[in-house]
């Protein structure tokens, strides 16, 4: 075992002679493993190693306990220790995002601050095979592409997993023979949380009807995909490179006739990599809007635009494609009609999936604020996608009573740019949902709901984990 | 739906005009939207139409009555009708493949006769997106790369999927608005296949638990998969002509030099590529073969030799990477201690994964040819890997007296030849398993037995599905 996570420490040049290396001790199995093997691999690489625990104030006494245990181990083996006290789920709140993902925000804010201290260095997390199979199964459920099935990384930017290629059952046999001491993280144990439902539930389900090597072969699929998607990545940043006529901060111009040489494969990369260029992020670019593009530059019209998350736009003239930066070019007024599947409309960019399923089949599912449930036999005439209108009214979820929809843009301080932008969903008499915002009290789901309405907006910061 | 069909048939040339059609029709939902379908497209391309059913033999009455349904309404209709009952049960013990399969080859076997009396043409199935959805979690539960996850074609040599990108909710939708009869093929309604398991079990559980939209999200995957994989096949087999010294019936020579230039993805694939040239199959060729093939032919020293599945055996000399059909190259006598995990012998080219699970776990789990449960409370020592040696015996399973392997292999009517090549599994004292072949009476399964020994033997006739 030690051999191995030195053998990958090497290979993958996770930690260097000299570096600072701020490991995250929980005190559970994975991280406690992952701490005696980086103090037997310090044997080997004279690198200087931190222990950090972050308390997350949600398991009261118990998480005292932990960290009181991680500072005791810290102490006995005589390693720098610090902790810190935070409240994910305020946290989560405040930032409007899950308190898993704040979690983690919290958690790796923490050790850079500490990394900061040092000079700056590399976070060492216990990421292992299994957790590396819950990736995975978490992105073919919500959807994924090649790129998605390469999973995590041995390191990623300044982050390193070490025993990433581990599976939990040998670092429980690791942790039994050298008898370390532990403890147990219970909220591992809830299937409350996705990622636990998966670990809990789908896995030992998997392995006991399918397939009781699940967590290997998803191992080797995310090795596998990492390889080809590796290649596709470089062979397309090399296309992108002399296809690329003008890279400004504000545009892209890339050259249409060599763009349409390229395979479809490569096309729909460099789609990819010029948006990500002028955006910062992938986020919320989803495949609709890259097959957008794709036929618009291989088959488009001269003029024809699309509109892609921010404010991006995709066009063409007579011998180049352009990727720009505009105001956002949204019509201005606009109004669609919505049907069940997928709905993409390019001119204002927007993307919508609709589903109506009887009332049992929802009730594991939780509404955020992209994904919200509707009372669907309230629902009178066609849904609509369209701009607010003059004396719109609509009844906040939890209200009696209707509200001018302007009055209620000002009580949110939405600004009055903003408020033409905002889409609602309305059917032929009342708004359904100002998108993003609030939903209406009309069409609240109740106890004698039968078929319930499902709309999943894929809005431009929607993150994938 | 009518012109979403027949943009399909267009786009992909599924149909073109003369082409015979038969149209495998159970009488069940899919197959009566696809036959309905098919009459649709018909009159905008004249082709000639055919309608086909098999009786697997395995319903009694209640199928003679579906064979009736579909007979009345080809008549109705006015399109020929050919009709086989089978016993697919029977074949499938025969063939030593599972009952599913012996029903697919049944299937196609008799459509072909048919076209042959025609002078050939296409088979049209009703597999539909949510079949693919099956496959592709079939696919990746058992272990796949991006090749895989490209699922079924709209197209695949002779067989054409007119109605592959529509989900069975349209399908069910479509054959109650044009009320269209179908029977109910109650054999799609047991979760005892594995296929059935994940359309009734699985793909439920995730739609309530994890995401409504997976049949869609699976969709997607498959289409972004299949454009990757299609390109980086095209790509691979430019690289391979370039790469190609020699492509011979018995060898293949490539330049160690151009080779080692490429990456590892496609490394990989030139691998797969010419080892499929020598044995005209990939089935059995595992991740691990592979992987150990590139690293002899990127590091590997002059001299060495990895043995691969029917006998192939790759070598490198100073410039070339060589891979021949060769004798098989196996050492007189071999012996390995297998471990718990994956245990592959490039030498003599074996490939076992071996697993101790609780008793409780494997409830579920059939075993079959290549995977295997014994008692692992019964076993002594390590367990090992070899051929035979003299005065082997063991206990067939569901016999009492132990017996010479010698006078096994003879009664089973195993070619001397054979004998001398077929690995057992033994411990320190007896042969748990002639590989391949029976297992021993001693290790079974009984109903006190605490831990299980699971191995899973990957041969070079696996089949994926």
């Amino acid at each position: 075992m030690e051999a191995k996570v030195l053998y990958t420490i090497m290979k993958y040049g996770l930690i260097k002679e000299k570096d600072n290396i701020v490991v995250g001790v929980s005190g559970g199995p994975d991280s406690m493993a992952l701490l005696y093997l980086l103090i037997e691999a310090k044997k080997q690489i004279d690198f200087n190693l931190i222990i950090a625990h972050v308390n997350h104030g949600v398991r009261g006494n118990e998480a005292l306990e932990d960290e009181l245990f991680v500072q005791r181990k810290a102490k006995e083996l005589g390693i720098s220790f610090y902790s810190k006290t935070t409240d994910m789920i305020a946290y989560g709140k405040e930032k409007g995002i899950s308190s898993e993902e704040a979690g983690r925000e919290l958690r790796y804010g923490f050790f850079r601050e500490i990394l900061d201290k040092y000079g700056g260095g590399k976070i060492a997390v216990a990421h292992n095979m299994n957790d590396q199979a819950e990736t995975l199964l978490m992105r073919i459920m919500r959807g994924t592409g090649i790129d998605g099935l390469g999973g995590m990384e041995f390191i990623t930017h300044d982050i390193i997993r070490p025993i990433l290629n581990i599976s939990r059952n040998k670092i429980e046999k690791y942790i039994e023979e050298r008898n370390i001491e532990t403890v147990l993280d219970k909220t591992n144990l809830l299937p409350i949380y996705t990622r636990n439902k998966i670990r809990l539930e789908l896995i030992p389900y998997i392995e006991d009807n399918f397939n009781p090597s699940i967590i290997e072969s998803l191992w080797r699929l995310s090795q596998i995909s990492s390889i080809d998607s590796k290649f596709l990545e470089e062979y397309s940043d090399k296309k992108y490179n002399l296809i690329l006529k003008s890279e400004m901060e504000n545009y892209i111009i890339l050259d249409k006739e060599l763009f349409r040489r390229q395979d479809i494969s490569i096309q729909q990369r460099i789609i990819r990599k010029s948006t990500e260029k002028l955006r910062g992020k992938l986020q919320g670019l989803t495949e609709q809007h890259i097959s957008s593009v794709v036929d618009l530059f291989n088959f488009g019209d001269t003029g024809k635009t699309i509109n892609l998350p921010d404010g991006i736009i995709a066009k063409t003239d007579y011998n180049n494609l352009i990727i720009e930066k505009g105001k956002i070019d949204v019509p201005k007024e606009y109004s669609y009609k919505l049907d069940i599947g997928n709905n993409y409309f390019p001119s204002v960019g927007y993307n919508f999936n609709i589903k109506v399923l009887p009332r049992e089949e929802i009730q594991d599912i939780k509404s955020n604020k992209n994904l919200r449930f509707f009372d669907y036999d309230e629902v009178k005439g066609n849904l609509i996608l369209r701009n607010r209108r003059n004396g719109d009214r609509f009844i906040p979820y939890g209200m009696n009573g209707s509200k001018k929809l302007k009055d209620y843009f000002i009580d949110e301080k939405i600004s009055r740019d903003l408020r033409d932008k905002i889409p609602v969903i309305a059917d032929s008499e009342h708004i359904l949902w100002v998108v993003g915002y609030r939903t209406s009290n009309l069409y609240m789901v109740k106890n004698n709901t039968k078929r319930v309405l499902v709309i999943q907006y894929f809005d431009s910061n929607n993150r994938e984990e």
